[in-house]
């Protein structure tokens, strides 16, 4: 797969943060400054990398040249040092790129309260500068990755009246998933040429019905960064808004960060199924929204469907947990089209539609009959697996 | 142990509700219509023996002579039916007991959706009344039981003036434990007089700290019950408030819940660790409770305890996603007294404290230095046997 965008070079190495030679430093270089546009976790503990990259946009007005990305160490709860050690790093960067340090960008995943290691980041930026190729987003890819199996990476084109333009979404996150407002890392890279302010409404809009909208285990990073970067590279006639093909690069962009997020949650940690909360005919978004992530973060729905278990009485109480207003006697529940609660009581066909739970995917449906508002959020079942993976991850 | 409450009488049997003859059904007789206060589950779908039980306590002014328990159904989402069964199954033991009706209350705990097999219930009636015996507490502490692996069963005596009084308090609960203002089916009896209006306050206020200070999963259920019923059989002048030995009583009871909620914890489903959160110094009340249950319902935080390793960073990621104000740049964390985080960042002791996680029982002390409220919650760790058992649960 071609995953080369217009303008862009990328390289990923290993600088020795993890053991055993592991890939843990990624490069993304634009050869024009590119607009940008970027939401972060609204965990109230933010990582250094985190706090240093809001400040840098607010000051650059949005223009980002390079993003070096490290893994095997979070630089969060690290103080005022860890802040420095990310100045440091991109400083070093900037010599070596001959571009101004306000255009660099940094953030960080894995282990929290540890200082990172500058020596091995700053000494491994020649190796990783030289490294950089328009091919390299396989390797970069790579090296973001923590308890990932796979990396994650999806391409797109659209066409904006007679302009081609490119989409590289690259993604990484397996656990404490649930970003609420922002992500674990994602990058998006295109050669799009747009107002920043397009880009940040765009943005902000396709994050907020995919990555906003997953969850695994309920708990937010301290890292969750999203960033897309356009660098203009296409040529088309820059986007200021829904005209000139801005629709169709928004529902590419939805469409791509999306499928990033049905890649994070198909890596979930020991999850073995994907499950789609569907809320509808809720009084309000906001109730919608949050009760479907109630029964999609709720430990024993998740239980059972890891043992294929149709045991939709915890779905009700889940749904019940809410503090907004519901009528328990006239909800409906679905698996995919089989209806097996109706007016809040067993149909009797829960049976039939436990053969559904033996899929790897599948839907459950809550309608409330209380107005019409609707949500969708992803999420996955909670596995021996899940309990093994987080009791070992060494800290 | 002698449990007896002068003035009551208990029993429990096998009704074939569970299968292979497990005691699940139990009775409560007071042989005096006895002062009575509930708190039930804030679950939006109350369970019927919920609905009926809110009722007739409210139609009754608080009087109440029997109760007849259930375990191995929940009689919960079982719609118009359901109410039914539970008003068939009162008028029943009514006939037989020979007390008013609305003087009789049921609860229900097991399986959700399933219609209660009514037959079995009041045909096992009879042998139920003729079991009635002032020891009987014992056999319907085990008829209550659901995944608990073992009954749990506290008496306590009180001196007001002149009289001592008798309390013994019941619960069973092992999963789907977040009370949230109620909890899981717990039943006090105690013989002392009081007004019913002093019982209702000093009984909201011993659960508010004992049983809503707990969680297991972060799942509430639909059949959550606490009753307590005083017949005033020990003879002590009424009581109407602290004077007289309320003071006394109030203390006794908050003592009695507070143990019982640790028994829930001890037999909490798959748990091998009992933690205390302590929340101090923070902003509000609100605040201390709600940051305190974020981290212990973390799945990666109580991942990180089974495992036995203190991996700090999760237990700041957790706080995190409050949304009260905090300032992470000056919380210190404590296991029991070792300060592993000092202003938000590692203090070098984690290794130190971390022996203290091979302990059955430790403390987590958060200090937010943002005020002066606090708040403190036990949970339990997450381990693999909690996966086994609520996947393999069967509906």
């Amino acid at each position: 797969m071609n995953t080369a965008v217009p303008g862009f070079l990328a390289s990923g190495i290993s600088a020795g943060i993890k053991s055993a030679g592991a890939p843990d430093l990624g490069l993304i270089f634009s050869q024009a400054p590119a607009a940008a546009a970027a939401v972060f976790t609204t965990n109230k503990i933010k990582a250094a990398p985190v706090r240093e990259s809001q400040a840098r946009l607010h000051q650059s007005a949005g223009l980002v040249q390079a993003l070096i990305v490290n893994s095997g160490n979070a630089n969060a709860c690290t103080g005022v040092e860890g802040v420095r050690h990310v100045q440091s790093v991109c400083r070093s960067l900037s010599k070596t790129l001959k571009v101004p340090e306000q255009h660099i960008l940094m953030s960080s995943t894995g282990i929290i309260g540890v200082p990172l290691p500058l020596e091995k980041v700053t000494g491994s930026i020649p190796a990783l500068v030289g490294a950089l190729s328009p091919d390299g987003l396989d390797d970069f890819s790579r090296a973001i990755m923590t308890t990932d199996t796979f990396p994650k990476r999806i391409m797109r084109r659209v066409c904006l009246a007679d302009t081609e333009v490119s989409l590289c979404g690259i993604a990484k996150g397996a656990g404490m998933i649930m970003p609420r407002m922002a992500t674990m890392l994602s990058f998006i890279l295109t050669d799009l040429a747009t107002s920043p302010e397009f880009l940040r409404s765009a943005f902000r809009e396709a994050v907020d019905i995919s990555f906003n909208a997953i969850t695994i285990d309920g708990d937010t990073s301290t890292n969750d960064t999203a960033l897309i970067l356009a660098n203009g590279a296409a040529g088309n006639p820059p986007l200021t808004g829904d005209a000139g093909g801005g629709d169709a690069f928004k529902d590419a962009l939805c469409g791509l960060l999306k499928d990033l997020s049905r890649l994070i949650l198909k890596d979930a940690e020991g999850a073995t199924k994907l499950i789609t909360i569907r809320l509808v005919n809720a009084g309000t978004s906001e109730a919608a929204k949050d009760i479907a992530f109630q029964v999609a973060n709720s430990p024993l729905v998740k239980t059972a469907f890891f043992g294929e278990d149709l045991n939709w009485g915890r779905i009700m109480a889940a749904i019940g947990k809410t503090e907004h207003e519901i009528d328990s006697d006239v909800i409906d529940i679905f698996i995919n089209s089989i209806m097996i609660v109706q007016h809040g009581c067993a149909t009797g066909l829960a049976s039939r539609a436990a053969a559904l739970l033996k899929e790897r995917e599948f839907t459950v449906t809550i309608d409330l009959h209380h107005g019409c508002a609707s949500a969708e959020v992803g999420t996955t079942d909670l596995s021996i697996d899940y309990v093994k993976i987080n009791s070992a991850y060494p800290t």
